[in-house]
């Protein structure tokens, strides 16, 4: 039977203290009986937290049978190195049983790895990362109130990673959206891993919180039950507007007098002797050894959650036909679908939420800004909390576009997007002002490099249209298909592509397909490969070809993640390849298709264009020309590679 | 005549201050002009921060003649967009014509980019991304303070970018280190892009740095000459150990009555009739036809200043030879060599520096850090911040070595690395803890994207030693060697290397080459390619086809960044070749070598082996197993390959 804790009490009875100081011995065993069976993990501040965590989940909206059940209460573990303290309390719940914690923690392959993952029941986020938790909570947060729900939001936090300039961000967001669901719990034992956190980076936790708006419960004892409950109860309850955080004054490695204050056993085991020692002062038996031999066995894989399959019913919306003569950029097409996405699913509760980073404007967010205003969220320039907030927010049944200009929505976020590809998320990034298509404001503002970064993950596509009409489909087609999703683009205007008659080529007909690519035009001599911003350069160059009497075939690769091999591997087998991008020649399409060429073992030559050196401030057809990216070069590479 | 200030004055003259009004209307003419010319740029913020620019360029240390002189004071724009407003000073101090800006603001070959960059004569470092200049302007401080140089460090701020979180970072740090001579300017004009800087992410700045223990000077008129002025002299003379900041309350579009705080004119010129207007209130001629033509001719590139080469002396001290029997991790051997380094070179002022994240330990920095703590920097678990520093550092004639795990100092601080490579820096950056190998800690710490993101830079190496003697001869040819270098390594204790008849093979006569491969063992059926933490299983991989009677070569690529082309075609030539590593399969070693083969028209069979998929927490040898990474696989793989 699990323990519950009336959040309307005013204290706690004696029997419920007395049951929670049992539940502790068991939960203290399993942490330090885990660590030392797996010769590794972080039993220190598993022991500290401890007892916020067993408060915590007594007070909490959560159900072992039904661990993703809707209208839990949500705790993100910011910390996931104490996953021996959580996974403790976790089976102390219910969620799974002890025998399967201990046997399988920190094993290849069991259900129970080194830093909390969704992968075990009760576990909602996987972490690891220092510093991104708060956004993640904030992010949950700030979806329960678009939605209307009273779900609450607890962060469990370290005091060291409170030094990470992410949380500041975090902090300043849930202020200014008045997330009072969200509660925040700061594990105070001045302890980091080379030592005292005020040695390695002195600061005041609590003036910090303060200072940007927050309201501070400070517990003089982390360890005190009825302090505990009674702080909990009051941020459960709190409906102020101000999001609230209880600092707590813990002491690592707590109930164990050798480890008490003792930096190292933040990351390190005890031996088995000195577990001897430890168990004999918690007063439990000493049963290392049948765990050792059950350790000889198999893992059991039975706890093991599957991913998140969540989604919300979205309508895309009637797609929007740019005819021929239209002159306009995809950053506007993209704003243009997203509003009418608003205006398909956003009457009453939102589906389709918006977040951006004082670039409102830039993005084209502002119709569906206006539109929704209820669904749109100003993080700032706080790239680092919206990105990850976004991630969060995007697996709470929301589709979540997050859009800023290329370099701020993946070269400053690389980090953050990765931990929602982790966690499967259902991210929907569109990035404008990318490549030397940005002109003017330079190099430092010029992205080449999206593709190489989502390279290294595994659950982003990456998809970049050709035209206000491919962007009108895609934006559409992303906003339907859960899962993480990249959408980039250039800055400028650019023409509506056309087939050889001058009918528009992605008219109202074309459905867009990840990894199926577009035959522009069809040839016999070779093939352009390209995509996005210098895509009307290759036709050009084609026509520049077909005067000279060079027939090529041009093929928009609008899908890069994931890649149309078939279509590759058939232009190879017509001729030579040309592949012509806006982005970083060595980590762009060019080596995706060499790479394909190996893999088919089909022989022919290819030469990447691409940028070779970062660009300069000027007009992008200049900064096109002076890296052989604009029409004539790209046809003068063609005519040489026929020579 | 350029004006020069004394700091030791008590206040400004009246002929002083009509001399900065006289050269305010002359920059202002310049900002309005330039913007207008170039149809772009940012003029509101360029007219706010004047007044502060105009009273610090002639108050602080420097030389027009001699841009690059050691003893001049630094000024980081952290704001590089107002571009036309720190050009239009430098041209008034004589670094270069109004003529050589004017005719090429903006335009592509020109001297002058759109963000400041440090081509343009006065400008000390590129910017353009918001939120890093203070860290570089702690990094250009704290390399002042260890050489026991007087030397100040200026910062100009914009209000917006302190939403970013790297500021509170970077603030924390400088109060840490007491770092008195950094004086930060932060122009307060209330208005970012989207609006009022309190409606977009409401905060005090003020609040903010005496918070975080800095001593904060407010100016109520950022633009009255003299309150400028005798808040730089109190800064310039500042020795209390606490950093200063001066928040100036200024106004967007200074000057021009129908700019004044309009949040649009953060990045919208004027249109030339509004320019007009705005000429004829500052009382000035109107010449923009003049202009106009003038940039009907080629741009002038005389202005163009090459990147910095100063590079300290450095010693490589003893190399360490490590027997055939020795059984340590890289980390440790890289910990040993940063040691001898230091005995070497940091007796006296230092030259080489250290920094690390909360991981001094498990980086091996402790042994540096004791026999050089005044040059061991610990900056707490702020990554951000560090990196950013750390670039700055580099360009000081330190050699600066940055150390964490490989996630944290490449995954999280991509963007930050990306902006020391613009600026030509000399990082060393040695990453321990990368790939599978760091085990039961999970994916989240398991970096396999370190190759994948560096090829997206363009001055980056990248090193991956195969055992400790290649690790001790890596390190200390970095070191010696300017530019920016990363050396990767895992978490593991790996053997030495040797040769088939037992000796060492990196032994004493063993020179690192960049670029250079070394081929470990001679084979004639196939070649295995690979590097880093996989390398003995890849030796082990030769030994059983041996048994099996076949006869591979294995090839170690400890160079990556640059790649050695010829080694891989000679590899390609003699058979089909098999890739081999700890990394993210699409954006590593093997799809490079796959580039190379298509790029020299050599075709031969090729697997890629590598992490297809996140791995998992447990034993490295499990994991490495069940991603085909283990030496029975690697020999499985060939032997299919040769069937």
């Amino acid at each position: 039977m699990v323990l519950k804790l009336d959040v309307s009490k005013s204290e706690l009875s004696s029997e419920e203290i007395q049951e929670l100081q049992a539940m502790r011995k068991r939960c203290a065993r399993r942490i330090l009986l885990s660590t030392t069976l797996a010769a590794s993990g972080h039993p220190g501040g598993s022991l500290s937290s401890l007892d916020m965590l067993l408060v915590m989940y007594a007070m909490m909206k959560h159900d072992p049978a039904n661990p993703r059940m809707p209208e839990r209460d949500r705790a993100v573990m910011s910390i996931g190195h104490i996953s021996p303290g959580v996974y403790s309390v976790l089976a102390e719940n219910g969620y799974f049983s002890e025998e399967d914690f201990l046997q399988g923690f920190r094993r290849t392959g069991s259900g129970f790895p080194g830093h909390v993952e969704s992968i075990v029941p009760g576990v909602e986020w996987d972490t690891g990362n220092l510093g991104q938790g708060l956004s993640t909570a904030v992010g949950m947060a700030q979806a329960h109130k678009v939605k209307g729900e009273t779900n609450r939001v607890f962060c469990l936090m370290g005091d060291g990673e409170h030094q990470k300039g992410q949380l500041v961000e975090a902090m300043r967001y849930a202020r200014k959206y008045r997330l009072d669901n969200l509660i925040g719990l700061v594990d105070r034992n001045h302890l980091q891993i080379c030592g005292s956190t005020e040695e390695v980076m002195p600061q005041s936790i609590r003036k910090l919180y303060s200072d940007m708006g927050w309201e501070v419960i400070y517990l003089e004892d982390g360890h005190d039950y009825n302090a505990l409950f009674q702080a909990i109860s009051r941020a459960y309850g709190n409906t102020s507007g101000v999001p609230v955080v209880i600092i707590a004054r813990t002491i690592m490695g707590k109930g164990i007098s050798f480890m008490e204050n003792q930096a190292k056993y933040h990351g390190s085991p005890l031996k088995p002797e000195q577990l001897a020692e430890a168990l004999a002062e918690l007063g439990v038996e000493n049963d290392l050894e049948k765990w050792q031999e059950l350790r000889q066995q198999p893992v059991r894989t039975h706890t093991i959650m599957a991913p998140r399959t969540d989604y919300p019913e979205v309508s895309p919306g009637e797609p929007i036909l740019y005819d021929a003569k239209t002159m306009t950029d995809n950053r506007s097409a993209y704003g243009n679908a997203l509003l009418g996405l608003a205006e398909a699913n956003n009457n009453g509760t939102p589906v389709i939420t918006g977040i951006s980073c004082d670039l409102e404007g830039s993005v084209k967010m502002g119709g569906f800004h206006k539109h929704s205003p209820e669904a749109y969220f100003e993080a700032g320039i706080q790239e680092h909390h919206a990105a990850a907030m976004a991630g969060a927010m995007s697996c709470e049944n929301l589709v979540t576009f997050f859009s800023t200009f290329g370099v701020f929505a993946v070269s400053e976020v690389y980090n953050q997007n990765r931990l929602s590809d982790f966690n499967h998320a259902n991210m929907k990034i569109v990035a404008t002002h990318l490549g030397l298509d940005v002109g003017e404001d330079g190099p430092t503002h010029q992205g080449i490099d999206y593709l190489g970064l989502f390279k290294n993950l595994f659950r982003f596509s990456v998809f970049m249209p050709a035209d206000p009409n491919q962007t009108d489909r895609i934006v559409r087609y992303i906003a339907t298909s859960p899962g993480n999703h990249f959408v980039g683009m250039g800055r400028s205007k650019t023409p509506v592509i056309t087939r050889e008659d001058g009918s528009v080529f992605f008219d109202t007909d074309y459905v867009f397909t990840p990894g199926r690519a577009d035959w522009l035009r069809r040839g016999s001599d070779a093939t352009i490969i390209t995509y996005g911003a210098v895509t009307p350069s290759c036709i050009e160059a084609w026509k520049l070809l077909q005067e000279a009497g060079i027939s090529v075939s041009v093929l928009n690769m609008a899908s890069l993640i994931p890649l149309d091999r078939d279509s590759v591997i058939e232009a190879a087998k017509a001729g030579p390849l040309v592949t012509v991008e806006d982005h970083h020649v060595e980590s762009g399409l060019g080596v995706s298709v060499a790479t394909e060429l190996v893999e088919a073992g089909v022989s022919t030559p290819l030469v990447r264009l691409g940028v070779r050196r970062y660009g300069g401030s000027g007009k992008p057809a200049e900064l096109y020309q002076q890296q052989g990216l604009d029409a004539r070069s790209i046809a003068e590479t063609v005519r040489e590679l026929l020579k």
